[in-house]
């Protein structure tokens, strides 16, 4: 994949819009030179500001080794030209990969380094976060819920500027995946604008 | 409004994939006669089975009172005909509402009976969940963070059908929304499939 992103920052009060529409996300990971990635289709903002967000993982897996481990992990938000990649490392475990390969190796998913915690993010996404873990031991336990705050945030200008999302014909390879299971995903579409009801009785 | 839904019952372990695509969904509410409505754009599946699911509903809402007194709330999920609807609700507070005047009544919102608990159910929904409460003081506390137990889902069979999303083009009412903020929202598209992909060093 030869993959040019458009990367910008993105103001961190910003940040929990680009998980506020309920994409499936890329959650990766490094600890002691071992990275991971996975894709977690369960996860929200729980504050704007500071950037809070809530995501669920799997107590048993690889990534949540590396979590505990490092106190930090990336959300990626992938779009429509990586819905293979999603499913995949969605699917396989990095305990099922040849030992000494990593699961961006092993698919040849391209990867560039955080800005702040310099986590591997993957190239060709919408939208990037790294976050520090907030521990809660009893959510990690109980819900598999891990609570972190973002402390970097970037976006695919192309998709995601000045605070917006902007879901458009010509950037259809970055709207985002919604998980629907199976490995279906729907797409977010082109923005639709609502408007404020009058009360009923005057409509009457 | 002169909505006739096509409800099903959904069973509890598909209940989950009812929000796994992250939709923006109307928390509904009653406690001792007093009901009420508001949207929440963050909500998120913790578990398959048993279903449970994690909702933001800030401490302040009158929402979170009746929920906390009545330890139960019901999901509605929106399509695209609710869209005013929901911005509404979720824009306006109860507190600012004539005395003795509720939401539904408000705005004219239809509702029917939820079968389990009785709560207030938005017609017109693409599906709907009745949950009890899991009482978490800490992440309600911290992250305004519900977590809840599916005990009742139904389903338009017109979108949602034999544990399947189905957006297409003759059910676009029922495409649900996807907040981006604002009053903008993204509706989620018909499904795309996905595969799994070979190791990087076959294709090369």
């Amino acid at each position: 994949m030869a993959i040019e992103d458009m990367r910008q920052p993105v103001l961190l009060e910003h940040a929990s819009r680009l998980v506020n529409h309920g994409p499936t996300v890329l959650v990766s990971s490094e600890h002691a030179g071992q990275r991971n990635v996975m894709a977690a289709a369960w996860s929200m903002p729980v504050e704007f500001t500071p950037p809070r967000i809530a995501v669920v993982i799997d107590k048993r897996t690889v990534t949540a080794d590396r979590v505990r481990a490092s106190g930090a992990l990336a959300l990626n938000v992938p779009g429509r030209a990586l819905a293979d990649v999603t499913f995949t490392v969605g699917s396989v475990s990095a305990r099922d990969l040849p030992p000494d390969v990593d699961k961006f190796a092993y698919y040849g998913i391209e990867t560039f380094q955080g800005p702040m915690l310099g986590l591997p993010l993957v190239s060709g996404c919408a939208a990037w976060m790294e976050c520090r873990v907030i521990r809660e031991a009893h959510t990690e336990e109980a819900y598999d819920t891990w609570f972190v705050e973002v402390i970097s945030a970037l976006a695919d200008t192309r998709v995601f500027e000045n605070g917006r999302w902007s879901m458009r014909e010509d950037n259809a390879a970055l709207h985002t995946l919604h998980h629907l299971g199976a490995g279906r995903f729907s797409l977010a579409g082109p923005p639709i604008a609502s408007r404020l009801l009058e009360p009923a009785q005057r409509r009457l």
